[in-house]
Order: structure tokens, then C-alpha cells, then sequence
């Protein structure tokens, strides 16, 4: 068995601790909060402190706060040549202090506290100074999914890049979606399950292979016609944009 | 019941047959194919003719052939005052020849014949000139699902163009996401759960309010960081400019 402190409270601490909860192979001996009197520690049972000089012997200590407190909790650790490792995906491995044996546990998702979370399908990005911790931390990250890779802080970066195209741009296309239905008194929810289609489809097919439309085949007279009765400008400009990408990714062959 | 004749035998035509044959409430009673010789006509076994001439009395004409060649089969047809639909999405009604009742029939999601389709979640967008004639699609659609639009030629076109957004678009930051995944040798895979969580998220609450990441919280810090990072010409335009129009959208207040 494998012993964690875990450190914070919030959405990623939260999610981890039930996930640990589920599996006898890791026990969660304690956990740190700043503010152990706010309703913010749920129904997380173990020793809880909040007095980081009190923190106890364990394999495995996971930094879940907010990034900008990632460094100044490292910082204050009174603990030597411990495997402490932090949960952002944005923050270098080098933010920890260098007093520990460092590493990183990443769980690409976005969390809400409200939502349960199906651990099992969520990725872990591991990342650790020595073979040994590399050990640990994929014993500790199987326990919970099946889902585990080994990134570097620098792969790390650019999959926080690719994360935000295909999450936070895309939901801005779905936004731009709405606003055009909204326009036409069209109900938003008919495209619901193109949407939910078009996520699927590269749950087993390569995005390129999986692409179709105007852009695609290089279909000049509806590309114009769809322009002509787009209003808004911005709109026009991404469709614009992503249509010349669409071009330059599949070529002309097709005129 | 509801008698109808369904002409083509390509991706639509066969989802539709296979939907109509799941319930008594209709009847397919003819299927015109230009090539019966070919093995295209699957398991259609009701009467099927290659012969315009010899199509038989129905409630309902489906023609469900390519866009092209959708006037010209319209045109053919030695029919008068019979309610005959098409279903494209990106075609007016209007080009369906007026000698007969017209109408659309217009199942909103991407077909392809190995996959089998659950009608049930599919959309459907129907259109027709009389009310007589909109109580009868509307009773043949709902025979096969329960997600049922009337929708004129004029908003099917800004539909099309909202669908343009969220699903080739789409698409194309999903096939762009994997490119940096791949220049820097991480497994897209890793993004698929986000990608699937994404598209799920909007099932339920409106992608306005679903928005996250760094243009959202105008994080400049982050915004600049990652710009520099991006090497790829286009990419960097595309994230310029979703970027702009996001803090267009949820302005600068948190500056």
C-alpha cells in the first residue's frame, strides 16, 4: 500500500481523494487545508491539519492547490528528500523546491466539484526526476486509471496548447453555432447531436480523415454564398480563416 | 399507415429504409434506383423499379439522391399534386419541380452506410407549402423519432452554415491539436477524453457559459507564452484571432 498526503481542498484534491477512496492499493494518511473550519473539506476523513509542520510520514506528497500557490507551498514543506509532486498542467516541474525529489500528476480534465468523475478515463501525465519516483508515481496514477503517460514539462506546455484548440476554441465554434441559430430563431439543441457526433468520430478516427464540408472538398460557390450571409464580422473573419487552413491542409486538387 | 416511395439507394436512403422498416406506422412501398443491377440496394427488398414511369401511388415521395441531381429527378417525375420531399440539407425547397406538393425532409447528421444510426437521436427538419402537408411529415417523422423541427429553406441555410462552424471547423482545431501533439511526440489520445467531455458539456448548459481557458480569463501572461510557442504560421493566425473574438465576447473586465 501506498501512503499519500494530499495537499489542498479544492476541485483537483477533491476528485483525487475519492478517487483513492475507491482503491485499498493507496491510503490518504492526511490531508492539508489552510482553512480547515470552511464546509470545503467535504467528507474527507483522514487526519485533516492545517499547520504544514505537521505533516506526517508518507510516499507520496501531491500539491493540489491553485498555481500561483504551487511554488510557496514547496517552498514551506519542512520535509527533505520527500517525492512531492504538484497536479497543473500549466506549471513547470522546476516550480517545486528543490528539497524535495520532484514530480508532476496531471489529470487532463476540466473538474467541477458538482460533477462525479469517472477516473477511469481520464489521462494522467506523470513527469519525475529518477526511474524510482517514475515507479511510484505510475504504481500511485494505475491505482486510479488505466490512463497513464509520462510527460516532460516541455510536452507538458505544448499539450496545454493543443488543449486549448480543441477545448476552449472549440467551445467558442460552439458558441459562434448558437449565436448564428439564435439569429435564425433556430433551437441551438438540433446541432446537440452533430456535435456530440463530431467529438466521437475522433474517438476512433484520425481528425484529418474524419474532416467533410464546403472547405474540404474546396466547394468555391458555397464557401461564397456562406460568407455573403454571415453578419458578423468576426464571424466571417474565423470563417474566413479557418476555411484558407482547411485549403492549405487538403490542397486545391479538388477545383 | 403512411405509404411511401423512396428514390436512391445511397447513404440517406438506406438509414431512412432501415428506420422506416422499425415501425408499423409506415410503409415503404417502392424504392427507384437508377442502377438496380448494382449491389447497392442492400437488403430493400419491397418493389424496386429503375423505371421513373412505373412509380406507384404513395402519401409521401423521399427522393434522397445527391444535391445535383435532385432538380432533375423532381423534373422527371410523372407525377401531379403528390407531396414529394427532398432531403438536403443546403437545398431550397423551391428546387423541387411545382407540378407536384413539395417539401424537405432533412435528417441533420453525417450518415455513412457502415455505421449504424440510431434515428432516435437524429434530428429531423422538415418543411412543406400547406399545413395538410406539414401534419403528414411531421407524423412520418415522429414514426421515427421524437426530435422533430419545422424549419424553412431560409433558416436550413444559416442551420448549414452554424453546422459549417461546429462540426467541419470543429474538426479542423481537433486535426490541428493533433499536429502539435505529434510535433512534440505526445499521444492524441490523451486529448480524447477532453474533446468527448467538451461536446458533452454543451448538451447541458450553453456554450457561453461553458467557456474556460486563458482568453477567457484574458490571461495575457499565458496568451503571449503560448503565441511564442506556436511555430506553425496559421496556427498562430488561428489563435490570434479566436482569442480576439473570445475577449470580444467576455470583454476585458477581468484585467
Amino acid at each position: 500500500m501506498t501512503t499519500v498526503v494530499l495537499l489542498g481542498t479544492g476541485n483537483v484534491a477533491t476528485h483525487l481523494f475519492n478517487a483513492f477512496q475507491q482503491t485499498k492499493k493507496i491510503k490518504v494518511v492526511q490531508i492539508f487545508s489552510r482553512n480547515i473550519s470552511k464546509n470545503n473539506v467535504g467528507n474527507m476523513n483522514p487526519i485533516i491539519t492545517d499547520n504544514l509542520k505537521e505533516l506526517i510520514d508518507a510516499d507520496l506528497y501531491i500539491i493540489a492547490v491553485s498555481d500561483d500557490a504551487i511554488a510557496q507551498v514547496s517552498d514551506q514543506l519542512q520535509l527533505k528528500n520527500k517525492l512531492v509532486v504538484h497536479t497543473s498542467g500549466s506549471t513547470p516541474m522546476a516550480a517545486l523546491n528543490t528539497k524535495n525529489r520532484r514530480g508532476v500528476f496531471y489529470p487532463l480534465q476540466s473538474f467541477s466539484k458538482e460533477k462525479a468523475v469517472d477516473f477511469n478515463k481520464i489521462p494522467l501525465c506523470l513527469e519525475a526526476e529518477s526511474k524510482g519516483d517514475e515507479t511510484i508515481l505510475e504504481k500511485v496514477a494505475k491505482a486510479i486509471t488505466p490512463k497513464t503517460y509520462f510527460i516532460s514539462s516541455e510536452q507538458r506546455k505544448a499539450m496545454h496548447i493543443a488543449a486549448v484548440f480543441v477545448n476552449n476554441f472549440v467551445n467558442h465554434l460552439y458558441h459562434i453555432g448558437n449565436e448564428i441559430c439564435l439569429e435564425h430563431h433556430i433551437p441551438f439543441e438540433i446541432l446537440q447531436p452533430l456535435i456530440q457526433e463530431t467529438a466521437q468520430k475522433v474517438q476512433i478516427i484520425n481528425p484529418v480523415n474524419a474532416q467533410t464540408g464546403p472547405a474540404r472538398r474546396n466547394d468555391e460557390k458555397t464557401i461564397n454564398s456562406q460568407l455573403e450571409q454571415l453578419n458578423n464580422k468576426t464571424h466571417k473573419e474565423i470563417y474566413e480563416l479557418m476555411t484558407r487552413s482547411l485549403i492549405e491542409t487538403y490542397g486545391r486538387e479538388k477545383l
